[in-house]
């Protein structure tokens, strides 16, 4: 998907110092706004399923980007959409995961309910940066019973390993972009 | 809709008593989860504006949840994605707006650039209750130029008049449903 790649890589900013000194933050608000690009990153990520037979029950996304890309990929896909949300947000039972922040830790939470046990979950989100939302998202789909084998990302930023830490599923990325670096 | 609108009530969850005694909170979580529902409410949004050739440059949706709805009903209408975000999110120049809660208030912004002027934007989200946020996000859409003429949301919560403060739009909702009762 070339030609998709390069049209992401123009539409995404790069924002340097943002949040903090030395990070160079890619802003995807400037591909969604985008009606011909938003709708081709969508289809692209649902035909790339379709054409190898993949199906999926229900498509998973973390609080709040990942409703971004989880949302129109699930409607696209005819699955349903369950919510990765931060803690204190899903009113009914709850699994929940912690994980490593570079300072300190975070917690996301999942419906116990969300996932009937065998069903296979796509996880989606707009960038996949050290991985560590990603990997606690996945445990959290397998506690509820779901099957994850498969992971989209708008954006890879592979100098972080993000990807290496879910190394036992299909990790698709439409783009490849450098931490620190264009 | 009226097929549509049972379906819905029949698949949101109501809970008692959350985030706080009194309330009763629309989950619409089991509604989402739901590939037929979740598909057939974005399908019944996006055709009912195709039907009356009403047509969106940009669908902009709050954090987070408006997300959830805004992004697959741009995806299905063809428009792009606007992001109107809780305070420190959005890395580029916002427009900020200030609302009131019961205790206190919240803000959100949009990005400056997000809309050009004169497009037509959609606001959608999940739930209208009292209309504070539907409010401060429709006087964004238009600080950034943008025309506002509808609003859809997947529940109204008629008993707290959101919709009043939306004179001047177009509000279309799928389902009422009380907010201390069924």
């Amino acid at each position: 998907m070339d030609t998709l790649e390069n049209l992401i890589k123009e539409k995404i900013t790069s924002i340097p110092d943002f949040p903090k000194k030395g990070i160079i933050f890619r802003d995807v608000t400037t591909l969604i706004e985008d009606k011909e690009a938003f709708g081709a990153v969508i289809s692209a990520i649902a035909w790339n399923y379709r054409k190898s037979g993949t199906v999926f029950d229900k498509v998973a996304g973390p609080e709040a980007r990942g409703f971004i890309v989880g949302a129109p990929v699930a409607y696209a896909l005819n699955a349903g959409l369950v919510l990765v949300r931060k803690p204190g947000k899903l009113p009914r039972e709850v699994y929940s995961e912690s994980y490593d922040l570079e300072y300190g830790s975070a917690s996301i939470e999942i419906h116990r309910d969300s996932i009937k046990p065998g069903e296979h979950v796509l996880l989606a989100d707009d960038l996949i940066a050290t991985g560590g939302t990603a990997e606690a998202a996945v445990k959290l789909i397998r506690k509820a019973g779901g099957i994850v084998d498969h992971a989209v990302f708008l954006i890879n930023l592979p100098d972080l390993g993000g990807v290496e830490r879910l190394k036992n599923l299909g990790v698709e990325s439409l783009t490849l972009a450098s931490y620190t670096g264009a």
